[in-house]
Protein backbone atom coordinates (compact mmCIF):
# COMPACT_ATOMS: atom_id res chain seq x y z
CA UNK A 1 0.00 0.00 0.00
CA UNK A 2 1.18 3.18 -1.31
CA UNK A 3 1.90 5.78 2.12
CA UNK A 4 0.36 8.81 0.97
CA UNK A 5 0.58 12.04 3.54
CA UNK A 6 -1.49 15.00 2.95
CA UNK A 7 -0.85 18.13 5.29
CA UNK A 8 -3.27 20.76 5.60
CA UNK A 9 -2.26 23.18 7.71
CA UNK A 10 -2.92 27.04 9.55
CA UNK A 11 -0.42 29.62 8.80
CA UNK A 12 1.80 29.52 11.56
CA UNK A 13 1.03 26.12 13.08
CA UNK A 14 4.45 24.65 11.72
CA UNK A 15 2.62 22.35 9.72
CA UNK A 16 4.87 22.55 6.65
CA UNK A 17 8.13 21.78 8.52
CA UNK A 18 6.40 18.84 10.13
CA UNK A 19 5.41 17.70 6.53
CA UNK A 20 9.33 17.86 5.73
CA UNK A 21 9.91 16.39 8.78
CA UNK A 22 8.04 13.46 8.44
CA UNK A 23 9.31 12.60 4.58
CA UNK A 24 12.57 13.03 6.22
CA UNK A 25 12.25 10.75 8.76
CA UNK A 26 10.48 7.99 6.56
CA UNK A 27 12.29 9.22 3.75
CA UNK A 28 9.81 9.29 1.15
CA UNK A 29 9.38 12.17 -1.15
CA UNK A 30 8.17 15.15 -0.15
CA UNK A 31 6.38 17.79 -2.22
CA UNK A 32 5.44 21.76 -1.75
CA UNK A 33 7.50 24.53 -3.70
CA UNK A 34 8.52 21.74 -5.75
CA UNK A 35 4.94 21.09 -6.98
CA UNK A 36 4.66 24.53 -8.86
CA UNK A 37 8.76 24.41 -9.76
CA UNK A 38 7.71 20.46 -11.58
CA UNK A 39 4.54 22.67 -13.04
CA UNK A 40 6.23 25.51 -14.27
CA UNK A 41 8.45 23.64 -16.11
CA UNK A 42 5.60 22.20 -17.95
CA UNK A 43 3.75 25.09 -18.74
CA UNK A 44 7.00 27.76 -19.30
CA UNK A 45 5.02 30.36 -16.89
CA UNK A 46 6.89 32.13 -14.38
CA UNK A 47 7.24 30.25 -11.09
CA UNK A 48 6.36 33.04 -9.15
CA UNK A 49 3.18 33.96 -11.34
CA UNK A 50 2.13 30.19 -10.57
CA UNK A 51 3.01 30.43 -6.69
CA UNK A 52 0.39 33.43 -7.01
CA UNK A 53 -2.49 31.35 -8.24
CA UNK A 54 -1.96 28.49 -6.73
CA UNK A 55 -2.48 29.95 -3.03
CA UNK A 56 -4.91 32.44 -4.22
CA UNK A 57 -8.99 32.20 -5.02
CA UNK A 58 -9.31 33.50 -8.32
CA UNK A 59 -10.49 37.25 -8.65
CA UNK A 60 -9.55 38.15 -5.46
CA UNK A 61 -5.94 39.63 -4.12
CA UNK A 62 -4.14 39.37 -0.64
CA UNK A 63 -0.99 38.96 0.35
CA UNK A 64 0.79 35.49 0.21
CA UNK A 65 3.52 34.02 2.38
CA UNK A 66 6.73 32.50 0.46
CA UNK A 67 9.14 30.13 3.42
CA UNK A 68 8.29 31.03 6.81
CA UNK A 69 7.52 34.51 6.68
CA UNK A 70 5.54 36.84 4.92
CA UNK A 71 5.50 38.44 1.46
CA UNK A 72 2.91 40.93 -0.11
CA UNK A 73 2.39 39.95 -3.87
CA UNK A 74 2.55 43.24 -6.38
CA UNK A 75 -1.25 43.51 -7.61
CA UNK A 76 -1.35 41.89 -10.70
CA UNK A 77 -3.86 41.81 -13.42
CA UNK A 78 -5.59 38.45 -12.45
CA UNK A 79 -7.08 36.30 -14.95
CA UNK A 80 -8.93 33.39 -13.35
CA UNK A 81 -7.44 30.22 -14.62
CA UNK A 82 -8.67 26.55 -14.20
CA UNK A 83 -5.77 25.34 -16.30
CA UNK A 84 -3.52 25.74 -13.20
CA UNK A 85 -5.76 24.13 -11.19
CA UNK A 86 -6.24 20.57 -13.58
CA UNK A 87 -2.61 20.40 -14.38
CA UNK A 88 -1.98 20.20 -10.69
CA UNK A 89 -4.30 17.58 -10.21
CA UNK A 90 -3.14 15.28 -13.01
CA UNK A 91 0.45 16.14 -11.27
CA UNK A 92 -0.64 15.16 -7.96
CA UNK A 93 -1.93 11.89 -9.05
CA UNK A 94 1.55 11.15 -11.48
CA UNK A 95 3.43 11.99 -8.51
CA UNK A 96 1.61 9.74 -6.04
CA UNK A 97 1.81 7.22 -8.40
CA UNK A 98 5.42 7.58 -8.81
CA UNK A 99 6.33 6.89 -5.11
CA UNK A 100 5.55 7.24 -1.47
CA UNK A 101 5.61 11.25 -0.11
CA UNK A 102 3.81 13.47 1.65
CA UNK A 103 2.35 16.84 0.12
CA UNK A 104 1.71 20.00 1.58
CA UNK A 105 -1.04 21.96 0.96
CA UNK A 106 -2.78 21.95 -3.00
CA UNK A 107 -5.91 20.22 -1.99
CA UNK A 108 -4.14 16.84 -2.15
CA UNK A 109 -5.89 15.51 0.79
CA UNK A 110 -9.52 16.56 -1.91
CA UNK A 111 -7.32 15.83 -5.21
CA UNK A 112 -5.91 11.90 -4.03
CA UNK A 113 -9.10 10.89 -1.64
CA UNK A 114 -9.14 7.63 -3.94
CA UNK A 115 -5.63 6.45 -3.31
CA UNK A 116 -7.02 7.11 0.65
CA UNK A 117 -3.99 9.08 2.08
CA UNK A 118 -3.74 9.90 5.18
CA UNK A 119 -4.82 13.14 5.76
CA UNK A 120 -3.62 15.47 8.65
CA UNK A 121 -4.45 19.26 9.56
CA UNK A 122 -2.46 21.11 11.51
CA UNK A 123 -3.61 24.21 13.53
CA UNK A 124 -2.63 26.37 16.35
CA UNK A 125 -4.00 29.11 18.79
CA UNK A 126 -3.12 32.63 17.58
CA UNK A 127 -0.56 33.18 20.31
CA UNK A 128 1.22 29.99 19.37
CA UNK A 129 1.39 31.16 15.54
CA UNK A 130 2.55 34.52 16.00
CA UNK A 131 5.47 33.02 18.29
CA UNK A 132 6.54 31.00 15.37
CA UNK A 133 6.35 33.68 13.25
CA UNK A 134 8.33 35.87 15.32
CA UNK A 135 10.47 33.07 16.04
CA UNK A 136 11.53 32.27 12.69
CA UNK A 137 10.96 36.12 10.94
CA UNK A 138 13.61 36.97 8.59
CA UNK A 139 16.24 40.42 9.70
CA UNK A 140 14.25 42.62 8.05
CA UNK A 141 10.94 41.96 8.86
CA UNK A 142 9.79 44.11 11.67
CA UNK A 143 5.74 43.51 11.78
CA UNK A 144 4.11 44.36 14.90
CA UNK A 145 2.63 41.42 16.67
CA UNK A 146 -0.95 43.20 15.46
CA UNK A 147 -0.14 43.35 11.89
CA UNK A 148 1.34 39.71 11.80
CA UNK A 149 -2.11 38.57 13.52
CA UNK A 150 -3.94 40.14 10.77
CA UNK A 151 -1.47 38.57 7.76
CA UNK A 152 -2.19 35.44 9.41
CA UNK A 153 -6.45 35.10 9.52
CA UNK A 154 -5.71 36.86 5.78
CA UNK A 155 -3.35 34.09 4.50
CA UNK A 156 -5.41 31.31 6.21
CA UNK A 157 -8.52 33.20 4.73
CA UNK A 158 -7.17 32.88 1.03
CA UNK A 159 -6.30 29.33 1.77
CA UNK A 160 -9.74 28.68 3.17
CA UNK A 161 -11.27 30.27 -0.03
CA UNK A 162 -9.17 28.15 -2.04
CA UNK A 163 -9.82 25.25 -0.62
CA UNK A 164 -13.32 25.62 -1.07
CA UNK A 165 -13.46 26.89 -4.44
CA UNK A 166 -11.87 23.89 -5.57
CA UNK A 167 -13.16 20.94 -3.34
CA UNK A 168 -16.68 22.22 -2.42
CA UNK A 169 -15.51 21.14 1.42
CA UNK A 170 -14.74 23.29 4.01
CA UNK A 171 -11.07 24.13 4.53
CA UNK A 172 -9.96 22.69 8.66
CA UNK A 173 -12.96 20.57 9.04
CA UNK A 174 -12.78 17.40 10.98
CA UNK A 175 -14.82 15.18 8.52
CA UNK A 176 -12.59 16.01 5.58
CA UNK A 177 -9.58 14.59 7.65
CA UNK A 178 -8.07 11.86 9.16
CA UNK A 179 -6.40 13.46 11.81
CA UNK A 180 -6.20 17.10 13.22
CA UNK A 181 -3.16 17.58 15.63
CA UNK A 182 -2.68 20.83 17.40
CA UNK A 183 0.62 22.57 17.80
CA UNK A 184 0.10 25.14 20.55
CA UNK A 185 2.80 24.67 22.72
CA UNK A 186 4.54 21.96 21.46
CA UNK A 187 7.76 21.07 20.29
CA UNK A 188 7.43 20.57 16.60
CA UNK A 189 10.04 17.92 16.40
CA UNK A 190 8.78 15.89 18.91
CA UNK A 191 5.29 15.95 17.20
CA UNK A 192 6.72 14.87 14.05
CA UNK A 193 8.71 12.06 15.80
CA UNK A 194 5.12 11.22 17.45
CA UNK A 195 3.09 10.91 13.76
CA UNK A 196 6.12 9.31 12.47
CA UNK A 197 5.44 6.40 14.91
CA UNK A 198 1.83 7.06 14.54
CA UNK A 199 2.16 6.45 10.58
CA UNK A 200 4.84 3.56 10.93
CA UNK A 201 2.25 1.79 12.80
CA UNK A 202 -0.74 2.84 10.48
CA UNK A 203 1.34 0.92 7.33
CA UNK B 1 5.61 13.65 33.21
CA UNK B 2 2.43 11.60 34.61
CA UNK B 3 0.88 10.19 31.15
CA UNK B 4 -2.83 11.22 31.12
CA UNK B 5 -4.99 10.57 27.95
CA UNK B 6 -8.57 12.06 27.67
CA UNK B 7 -11.43 10.65 25.39
CA UNK B 8 -13.53 12.75 23.90
CA UNK B 9 -15.81 10.52 21.48
CA UNK B 10 -18.76 10.64 19.21
CA UNK B 11 -21.54 7.38 19.93
CA UNK B 12 -20.39 5.09 18.11
CA UNK B 13 -17.26 6.27 16.99
CA UNK B 14 -15.22 3.87 18.95
CA UNK B 15 -13.35 5.44 20.86
CA UNK B 16 -14.21 4.30 24.06
CA UNK B 17 -12.64 1.02 23.11
CA UNK B 18 -9.83 2.80 21.59
CA UNK B 19 -9.53 3.94 25.03
CA UNK B 20 -10.11 0.97 26.72
CA UNK B 21 -6.86 -0.87 24.28
CA UNK B 22 -4.45 2.37 24.79
CA UNK B 23 -4.64 1.71 28.51
CA UNK B 24 -4.34 -1.99 28.15
CA UNK B 25 -1.90 -1.70 25.73
CA UNK B 26 0.56 0.91 27.48
CA UNK B 27 -0.26 -0.92 31.06
CA UNK B 28 -2.18 2.29 32.84
CA UNK B 29 -5.43 3.15 34.41
CA UNK B 30 -8.59 3.00 32.91
CA UNK B 31 -11.51 5.18 33.80
CA UNK B 32 -15.03 5.34 32.82
CA UNK B 33 -17.99 3.32 34.35
CA UNK B 34 -15.12 2.88 37.10
CA UNK B 35 -15.35 6.66 38.30
CA UNK B 36 -19.03 6.47 38.43
CA UNK B 37 -18.94 3.23 40.74
CA UNK B 38 -16.25 5.07 42.57
CA UNK B 39 -18.23 8.01 43.31
CA UNK B 40 -21.39 6.49 43.78
CA UNK B 41 -19.77 4.48 46.80
CA UNK B 42 -18.76 7.83 48.30
CA UNK B 43 -21.95 9.27 47.85
CA UNK B 44 -24.16 6.55 48.57
CA UNK B 45 -26.48 7.66 45.58
CA UNK B 46 -27.52 4.44 43.42
CA UNK B 47 -25.11 4.09 40.60
CA UNK B 48 -27.67 3.64 37.89
CA UNK B 49 -29.08 7.52 39.63
CA UNK B 50 -25.81 8.68 39.33
CA UNK B 51 -25.05 7.43 35.58
CA UNK B 52 -27.79 9.26 34.53
CA UNK B 53 -27.20 12.66 36.01
CA UNK B 54 -23.42 12.34 35.04
CA UNK B 55 -24.56 11.63 31.14
CA UNK B 56 -27.46 14.73 31.01
CA UNK B 57 -27.47 18.04 31.36
CA UNK B 58 -29.65 18.92 34.29
CA UNK B 59 -33.32 19.45 33.31
CA UNK B 60 -33.59 17.88 29.74
CA UNK B 61 -34.62 14.18 29.37
CA UNK B 62 -33.22 12.27 26.97
CA UNK B 63 -31.81 8.44 26.20
CA UNK B 64 -28.32 7.67 27.24
CA UNK B 65 -26.39 4.27 26.20
CA UNK B 66 -25.13 1.97 28.43
CA UNK B 67 -22.28 -0.41 26.98
CA UNK B 68 -22.31 -0.67 22.90
CA UNK B 69 -25.50 -0.04 22.95
CA UNK B 70 -28.48 2.44 23.56
CA UNK B 71 -30.90 2.43 26.52
CA UNK B 72 -33.49 4.85 27.01
CA UNK B 73 -33.95 5.93 30.70
CA UNK B 74 -37.19 6.15 32.06
CA UNK B 75 -38.02 10.03 32.94
CA UNK B 76 -37.31 11.00 36.25
CA UNK B 77 -37.96 13.87 38.05
CA UNK B 78 -34.97 15.61 38.03
CA UNK B 79 -33.04 18.28 39.89
CA UNK B 80 -30.16 19.98 38.30
CA UNK B 81 -27.29 18.82 40.67
CA UNK B 82 -23.72 20.62 40.51
CA UNK B 83 -22.52 18.65 43.21
CA UNK B 84 -22.37 15.42 41.31
CA UNK B 85 -20.32 17.38 38.91
CA UNK B 86 -17.47 19.08 42.05
CA UNK B 87 -17.59 15.25 43.22
CA UNK B 88 -15.96 14.00 39.82
CA UNK B 89 -14.11 16.62 39.73
CA UNK B 90 -12.30 15.96 42.64
CA UNK B 91 -12.58 12.43 41.94
CA UNK B 92 -10.65 13.33 38.51
CA UNK B 93 -8.18 14.75 40.03
CA UNK B 94 -7.30 12.38 42.65
CA UNK B 95 -7.14 9.69 39.78
CA UNK B 96 -5.08 11.57 37.37
CA UNK B 97 -2.36 12.18 40.88
CA UNK B 98 -2.80 8.84 41.01
CA UNK B 99 -1.02 7.19 38.54
CA UNK B 100 -0.78 7.20 34.82
CA UNK B 101 -3.89 7.18 33.23
CA UNK B 102 -6.91 7.07 30.15
CA UNK B 103 -9.98 8.80 31.03
CA UNK B 104 -13.12 8.42 28.83
CA UNK B 105 -15.52 10.89 28.48
CA UNK B 106 -16.73 13.21 31.80
CA UNK B 107 -15.36 16.28 30.80
CA UNK B 108 -11.87 15.44 31.47
CA UNK B 109 -9.88 17.24 29.12
CA UNK B 110 -11.42 20.17 30.34
CA UNK B 111 -11.12 19.26 34.35
CA UNK B 112 -7.72 17.80 34.03
CA UNK B 113 -6.35 20.88 31.27
CA UNK B 114 -4.06 22.04 33.99
CA UNK B 115 -1.53 18.37 34.11
CA UNK B 116 -1.73 18.95 30.42
CA UNK B 117 -3.10 15.93 29.09
CA UNK B 118 -2.96 14.43 25.76
CA UNK B 119 -6.46 15.27 25.03
CA UNK B 120 -7.81 13.13 22.21
CA UNK B 121 -11.22 13.44 20.66
CA UNK B 122 -12.46 10.37 18.27
CA UNK B 123 -15.36 11.01 15.59
CA UNK B 124 -17.01 9.31 12.43
CA UNK B 125 -19.33 9.85 9.87
CA UNK B 126 -22.63 8.80 10.15
CA UNK B 127 -22.74 5.44 7.89
CA UNK B 128 -20.01 4.31 10.15
CA UNK B 129 -21.13 4.86 13.52
CA UNK B 130 -24.48 2.88 12.25
CA UNK B 131 -22.25 0.18 11.24
CA UNK B 132 -20.67 -0.14 14.19
CA UNK B 133 -23.60 0.14 16.44
CA UNK B 134 -25.35 -2.55 14.25
CA UNK B 135 -22.14 -4.58 14.56
CA UNK B 136 -22.10 -4.54 18.21
CA UNK B 137 -25.83 -4.97 19.12
CA UNK B 138 -27.14 -7.09 21.41
CA UNK B 139 -29.69 -9.94 20.15
CA UNK B 140 -32.44 -8.18 21.57
CA UNK B 141 -32.29 -4.44 19.77
CA UNK B 142 -33.38 -4.23 16.77
CA UNK B 143 -33.76 -0.24 15.66
CA UNK B 144 -33.99 0.36 11.93
CA UNK B 145 -31.19 2.34 11.12
CA UNK B 146 -32.98 5.73 10.68
CA UNK B 147 -33.96 4.63 14.38
CA UNK B 148 -30.85 4.24 15.01
CA UNK B 149 -29.56 7.61 13.39
CA UNK B 150 -31.79 9.27 15.76
CA UNK B 151 -30.33 8.03 18.90
CA UNK B 152 -26.58 8.78 18.05
CA UNK B 153 -27.77 12.20 17.29
CA UNK B 154 -29.81 12.66 20.49
CA UNK B 155 -27.06 10.92 22.47
CA UNK B 156 -24.24 13.25 21.10
CA UNK B 157 -26.40 16.16 21.26
CA UNK B 158 -26.43 15.29 25.36
CA UNK B 159 -22.80 14.86 25.56
CA UNK B 160 -22.54 17.93 23.74
CA UNK B 161 -25.07 20.12 26.13
CA UNK B 162 -23.35 18.26 29.20
CA UNK B 163 -20.03 19.59 27.90
CA UNK B 164 -20.54 23.19 27.32
CA UNK B 165 -22.49 23.62 30.59
CA UNK B 166 -20.02 22.70 32.58
CA UNK B 167 -17.24 23.67 30.24
CA UNK B 168 -18.76 26.47 28.68
CA UNK B 169 -16.52 24.97 25.07
CA UNK B 170 -18.16 23.62 22.13
CA UNK B 171 -18.03 20.08 22.35
CA UNK B 172 -15.79 18.21 19.64
CA UNK B 173 -14.21 21.75 18.58
CA UNK B 174 -10.72 21.25 17.52
CA UNK B 175 -9.25 24.35 19.77
CA UNK B 176 -10.16 22.34 22.67
CA UNK B 177 -8.03 19.05 21.86
CA UNK B 178 -4.27 18.27 20.96
CA UNK B 179 -5.42 15.41 18.24
CA UNK B 180 -9.09 14.00 16.83
CA UNK B 181 -8.89 11.46 14.68
CA UNK B 182 -11.96 9.82 12.46
CA UNK B 183 -12.52 6.44 13.11
CA UNK B 184 -14.52 6.08 9.68
CA UNK B 185 -13.79 2.93 7.80
CA UNK B 186 -11.08 2.45 9.92
CA UNK B 187 -9.55 -0.82 11.93
CA UNK B 188 -10.01 0.24 15.88
CA UNK B 189 -7.48 -2.02 16.79
CA UNK B 190 -4.80 -0.97 14.35
CA UNK B 191 -6.01 3.34 15.30
CA UNK B 192 -5.07 2.20 19.03
CA UNK B 193 -1.99 0.50 17.92
CA UNK B 194 -1.10 3.64 15.99
CA UNK B 195 -2.17 5.72 18.73
CA UNK B 196 -0.16 4.24 21.21
CA UNK B 197 2.86 4.57 19.02
CA UNK B 198 2.34 8.14 18.71
CA UNK B 199 1.76 8.50 22.88
CA UNK B 200 5.02 6.54 23.35
CA UNK B 201 7.05 8.71 21.16
CA UNK B 202 5.14 11.92 23.01
CA UNK B 203 6.51 11.03 26.50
Amino acid sequence: MRRIITVGREFGSGGREIGRRIAEELQIAYYDQEIITEIAKRTALSEAYIRQIEEKRPVVSFPIHIGHSFYLSPDPTFHPDLSIYTKQHDLLHELARKSDCVIVGRCADFILRDQKPIRIFFYADMPSKIKRCIDRRPVDENLSEAQMKKRIMEIDRSRAQYYSFFTEQKWGAKENFDLLANTSGTDIKKMSESLCSYIRAYY
